[in-house]
């Protein structure tokens, strides 16, 4: 690989500034790991984050990492596993010495194992398991019992907690008492007699009060409390949200049972965000750079499967005015720009609603006066480009008939496109389905079959 | 709008489930509004937290709104304001009474008045310093000097600091004896006799650790230092990566000047999302559901402008094949099918890749590898397609010649495709524009082109 990281231009790419993870850092670690200088190899790795490393690990290939991680052996530490994408973390742990594998994992917090092992296939998760120690393994195998993608599967289970009626005094003689308090946490959690969560004390708020305040009087204002079962989008939309910093996470009962921290809902809202985006585009959420050629090209193949059957439906739409064509071809000339447009002001439409539908911003409430909206802008646009297109329709093929013909098409069309834009996801979202998954295959048929029709039926009734 | 919110079936919206701001809720305050119920009002607002009541408000009529806030008057919070997108916020600080935006404003920290002040216009600007006590208008007008989107912008200046020598006894005493710690700080940050940070302790930590213990040992492991002119994406980016919950920000003399919050990076990486997503379709990146028509029209205008100007070359290339088409109508019918094939598959590289830029998967070190990858992609996908489209071909028009020709153009235009979807958006990063925003005209143009000039000029070739 190292001939490949030669034969771009010589300037650092911009976005690279300040991170520690440059092209030339690659290029000395590859060397290292060219010449097996096993201590040059730790020295230029040390000053690097595990997610730098992760990020290492990713951008290099095959042979690469598995030479890599071979040389660097006993210092890979566990938290490089929780940062890998999952393909490479799969073949990453298949490499590891099994005994490198198990000091690796021994270090990691629970939740972070429950992260690793979750994806993985049974011998893999097996093998994780057994390294750890046997409080440890309990805590992660009842994680586990939590449904995937829940706010059981992503809270801690260590927490700090203090009876309601303490004052500050109180918990902070309890606190300078323990020995163990867990590695992150931001407040005390006060609960009642049946353990359940009534308010949140920072530990700003305890050092800065009075020995004699009672804890429940310096609570914070806002208080969310997150029931383990619910979805981990829902539990990163109330972080962004409220901007909590940690929440409770309690049981069926209402009981605390865990607790979950922001750096952790912000990893999932990045999770969320990413899917989001790739689901738009037709490619399946799990899309990684790395993904290897097999990989990618069954992520992408379904969408452009689904594509096929849209765009043979549109030509079926076209076959139908064969003789038209065949009289004046300036309609074959014309047609793709009004299936184009429309599918573009359709595409418009169904991003911001599939955007406002995940950050619950379209509603029941303004439903309707959306899509009065969306159809008024559709109008707007498309009075103008029919304009547009009128004239050049006229300048073109010198026919005013023409011009007019695809003028009204571009009108219909771009009307149809916000109308099925707004429509379309809102009514994916009543059925269940993700708006963002399949609200791009049924507008662009809308708008290729709409458009064509639209195009070509007018041309018959007014040109022939 | 109360009618409207009837139109709607009968059942909740699934995604409004355990959040406070249902359809019934809205309806309830309309109702009251209506009525002109100011304590019915602010009963029914009181358990709302200031961003639904900014949601609330994004979601009702400007003649609503407007009511609402007259009426509910004194009880306004200036947190309202600051979740408030920006167009409403400009109407919504118009309609406020000046006394109450005084008080509103008033109750904010320096740093949410910075980012409400920065997007509103000089009148509006100059009311709200107006309304600030002298100290805090030096505090807002100094983080006003650094660029807009700077990590300047984004910190606040209150910060807990204590020089590297001294032990956990000594920062407990001097925290235990602070008057005014600031609202939120979850680190105390170490810094050296020139002000310069050096590491943070957690207040965890600090409460966890023995009286004598020094501060230097107990740090955290990953320490990330944040220069103040630093773009907030970088800053958002750092946050995510590193899993920091809080970083210094220092002057360009490397001297401590403030400290950002995880919170506020996760507010940036949000809203860094919706722009990649809402640029990826081509909308402006300040869309949002609650725009008025006007704004929604220009917002879209720009894209399908561009998109009319390239359907437009398009169109120029299948005017050069007009008799071709006249022999065989069958063309006309097939040709869109290589175009919009081509055109998804560009879409879906381009965004892989746009992410992967994004999140700085994607440098120097495995560029040629990606871009080798892709075309092998899009050759595997493309023949699976074109043997499908071949079939398609044959039974529907009868002819294996116009079978293989659309095989053989689905299978150049897929990987071209690819490679477009690729390439484009690193060239454009390359000549610093947001690959984000262009690159989906100009991978659309090429596949267009491609996929017509290949049909038709391989059909002129093969067939006639």
């Amino acid at each position: 690989m190292s001939d490949d990281t030669e034969v771009l231009a010589p300037e650092e790419p911009r976005e690279d500034d300040g991170y520690a993870l440059d092209r030339k850092a690659v290029a000395r670690i590859l060397y290292a790991v060219d010449i097996e200088d096993r201590e040059q190899l730790i020295a230029l790795m040390d000053p690097l984050h595990p997610a730098d490393i992760a990020d290492l690990l990713e951008q290099v290939n095959a042979f690469d990492r598995m030479r890599l991680i071979r040389l660097y052996d006993r210092e890979f530490d566990g938290e490089i596993l929780s940062e890998l994408d999952e393909t490479i973390r799969e073949e990453v742990i298949g490499v590891l010495r099994p005994q490198v594998l198990a000091d690796a994992v021994r270090d990691l917090e629970s939740d972070d194992v429950v992260d690793l092992v979750e994806d993985l296939d049974a011998p893999q998760q097996e093998a994780i398991l057994d390294a750890l120690e046997d409080s440890d393994r309990v805590a992660v195998e009842q994680s586990l019992t939590y449904p995937e993608y829940s706010a059981g599967r992503l809270m801690q289970r260590e927490v700090v907690m203090a009876p309601e009626h303490w004052n500050v005094g109180e918990a902070i003689d309890f606190l300078r008492n323990s020995d163990n308090l867990p590695e992150q946490f931001y407040h005390v959690i006060l609960v009642d007699p049946r353990l359940r969560p009534v308010g949140n004390v920072t530990l700003g708020k305890l050092m800065g009060s009075r020995r004699e305040v009672l804890l429940k009087s310096i609570t914070e204002e806002t208080f969310h409390v997150i029931p383990a079962a619910q979805d981990e989008g829902e539990v990163a939309y109330a972080f962004n949200q409220y901007h909590l910093i940690s929440a409770p996470v309690v049981d069926e009962n209402e009981r605390l049972v865990g607790m979950i921290t922001i750096d952790d809902a912000m990893v999932v809202l990045d999770e969320e965000h990413e899917e989001d985006i790739l689901r738009l585009a037709g490619v399946d959420e799990e899309s990684r750079i790395s993904d290897r050629v097999i990989d990618t090209t069954k992520r992408r193949f379904p969408w452009l499967a689904v594509n096929l059957v849209t765009a043979v439906l549109a030509s079926m739409v076209i076959a139908q005015f064969e003789a038209a064509i065949t009289q004046i071809v300036a309609l074959a000339v014309l047609m793709p720009i009004v299936a184009s447009m429309g599918g573009n002001a359709g595409t418009q439409s169904l991003t911001v609603a599939v955007r406002a539908l995940a950050t619950k911003d379209l509603t029941g409430s303004n439903l309707w006066r959306v899509i009065r909206r969306e159809v008024l802008v559709g109008a707007v646009n498309g009075a103008i480009f029919a304009v547009i297109m009128g004239i050049v329709g006229l300048i073109w093929f010198g026919s005013a008939q023409l011009g007019g013909v695809i003028a009204a098409a571009m009108v219909i069309n771009l009307v149809v496109a916000g109308l099925a834009g707004i429509v379309i996801p809102v009514l994916l979202e009543k059925a269940g389905v993700d708006p963002a998954l399949a609200s791009g295959a049924f507008v662009t048929t809308v708008t290729d079959v709409v458009g064509f029709f639209a195009f070509l039926g007018l041309a018959v009734t007014v040109l022939l």
